[in-house]
């Protein structure tokens, strides 16, 4: 396969899905509940093919857990389905509606961004989240997943392309690659692939974004940070900072900095130590840190707190107050989520509104950044950027929209010589 | 000067500005107006500065047009700012708010984008829309203006920046840049500057998109088609062609393509010609064109059809209906605003639904594209990216959101074993 010759297919096939009804993609995705349940002994039998390769090349067992693909997920994936079926159609919807003159109406409506590139780990359940996600929005979508589960994604994406041409669609919009090398064809394709979503490692995002002319979308580090008021409620702060840290050290919303208020240092620093030494966390920080908890702890220079450990491993820092603890956060930080812990809702307000990050927390675990937890129905991504989506991005992150125009032979001209005149009415 | 210290400083400024209030920034756009108004004589002196230098140096009459900075230009920059200040705050707009659950409250709100580069041409009217449009938007602004108004440019950016600060704003949101060279510099900016916006020539466009990390919003090229459909209203058409061509040719929103239905080409092809010979407007086209006109044109090959002239000259061709038309104008367009003539409402909706452009009009000329026209106040500019902004870009594509949790300790450990659910109740 060519990915250049099926992006250009899949581009000329984007009108005909951004034209197409809700229902027919409503439709689509009931198929597609259908069918996985109708056909669940074939897809676990290729699931199977994949955990045993997976187990014959020594595969971490982390990742095994996640491309197992079982009853309990494919009850998830269904339920999923349906939810989304439920949600609001994104496409169409009127932003504005406005007069120019009597005779000249503009309307702005919510339309699909067209092609998208998603590139994604190796999670069978992702697959199916990423294609019902872009058939609902009316985006084409060319899917890439890991290719520890590319049994199971063959099955999988056989049985929605033949749901989605089944309900009416053009089948040119769904297109696989599996192979590694394809990914760097598919970044080639700028004329025709609007928007690239990766998924996965720093370090993987980041060679896509330095790779290719196509908009991405992606995260590219989860560096969050935690601020621990003076005024801060002491045990509220500790049950947060262990959810936000132990609860899924690997997700990118995990906290990595813990920031402390000086006039606090002194009872809280201790408290959180010991805290962290029971759970069995690695501590970090500065040699002040050092010095208030008087055990040894890992000394970190300036410039490492722009680290992202994923990991039971955390940084500690003593800060004079919030104005501090916001310059070290947008310093260092990733612009993914930072918490506040605070009674004070002055200071609170002073933290929410100038800490530059895509979620701003008080008094809550970074780990509620997440598109199923913000009721999105699902995400596609979580975005770092600030540019069109930011945050957790569910549906609404995957449209644009057109501005139409409609008038009775109107020229510029006529406006131009004060003929005619603009009225700018919002109907 | 060292753009990468300034724009360090600016980043640092950033949250200041964005937590604003929103008299704070409408009494800095109050103090420019009034201030372009006593300094007006040393603003018109510094302006016949640039003017005498552009004389002697023979510079274009069409550029020195641009930047003559005269009493009628006054007047336009002062209601323009005053305009400006009367438009809602577009900072702190609540565009969703949803408890996640009975003590967890998310909100998203708009807020500015941060720091933005803006490069724009020689007009000194530019500066101060540019200027305010930021101001307004609580974003912190690089300003690069054309060097043929660096005398104007100067006096006007130093009385915009005393507002600023008078008005209890940071005066290291604004600065400006002067030296070409120093364009390099701030591309270079990519840890502090969150978006570009550059106006000018494509070739400008283009070398700034390939030559930077940072975001870049702007307009490569505005290659605009009218398709005069077979139920075409005859007059109709030939006005909006001739507006759409000829009211202001070097703009990116006039037209450059005509395609005609074919079961209409004998009779409507010679009527525009002939239109279009009086109006001193070359016509090239293909060799089916010069068959039904009689008369010899430049016969263009198929792929010459992507290209703008921003002159009196422009591109025909016959089609066989709607559906070829929208194919040519998604392959050779620029995705700017199209429009097609028809009295046919259902052809109208095929062509709005599927061609995929910024702008898709019906029975107008293209040239309404334009941020005034459309009611924006001003713009900074006209996208033809799909992502973030598209179309002419006003108030409301210089902000971005951020989501705020507020909780009262909430962990997501509660939630993923079921103590607790989520009841996601839109408030």
């Amino acid at each position: 396969m060519v990915v250049a010759t099926e992006a250009k297919k899949m581009k000329k096939a984007a009108p005909i899905l951004a034209a197409s009804s809700v229902d027919k993609r409503n439709n689509a995705l009931d198929y597609i509940a259908k069918a996985l349940e109708d056909n669940k002994d074939k897809i676990f039998a290729a699931n199977r093919k994949d955990l045993d390769y997976a187990k014959e090349n020594d595969i971490a067992e982390s990742v095994i857990k996640r491309l197992k693909y079982d009853e309990a997920k494919l009850k998830d994936s269904i339920s999923g389905l349906i939810g989304l079926k439920g949600l609001d159609d994104p496409i169409g919807k009127v932003y504005m509606k406005r007069e120019l003159d009597s005779d000249l109406l503009l309307t702005k409506i919510s339309v699909p961004i067209g092609v998208i590139g998603v590139i994604f780990e190796a999670r069978p359940d992702a697959l199916i989240q990423v294609a019902s996600l872009c058939i609902k929005s009316g985006n084409c979508a060319v899917l890439k997943g890991g290719k520890e589960t590319a049994n199971t994604n063959k099955v999988l994406f056989e049985i929605i392309k033949d749901c989605v041409i089944k309900a009416g669609l053009p089948g040119e919009c769904l297109l696989q690659v599996e192979q590694h090398n394809e990914i760097d064809e598919l970044l080639k394709c700028d004329e025709e692939v609007d928007l690239l979503i990766p998924r996965g490692s720093n370090k993987f995002v980041r060679y896509i974004m330095e790779n290719t002319k196509i908009p991405v979308m992606g995260h590219s580090s989860g560096i969050c940070h935690i601020y621990v008021d003076e005024m801060a409620d002491v045990n509220l702060a500790l049950k947060v900072i262990l959810d936000a840290k132990k609860q899924y050290a690997a997700a990118c919303n995990a906290v990595e900095t813990v920031l402390i208020n000086r006039k606090i240092a002194d009872t809280f620093t201790p408290a959180l130590y010991e805290m962290l030494m029971s759970e069995e966390v690695t501590v970090n920080g500065t040699k002040e840190v050092e010095d208030i908890v008087g055990k040894e702890i890992g000394i970190m220079a300036e410039d490492e707190f722009a680290k992202e450990y994923n990991d039971y491993e955390i940084s500690l820092k003593i800060v004079d107050g919030v104005d501090e603890a916001i310059e070290h956060i947008n310093y260092y930080g990733s612009h993914h989520t930072d918490a506040i812990i605070t009674e004070d809702d002055k200071v609170a307000e002073t933290f929410t509104q100038m800490v530059d990050s895509a979620g701003v927390y008080v008094n809550c675990s970074t780990r509620f950044a997440d598109g199923y937890r913000y009721g999105f129905g699902a995400e596609v991504g979580i975005s770092t950027g600030k540019l069109h989506a930011r945050g957790p991005v569910g549906l609404d992150g995957l449209v644009t929209y057109k501005y139409i125009l409609k008038g009775d032979g109107n020229i510029v001209g006529d406006y131009a010589s004060g003929k005619r005149n603009f009225n700018h009415k919002d109907v």
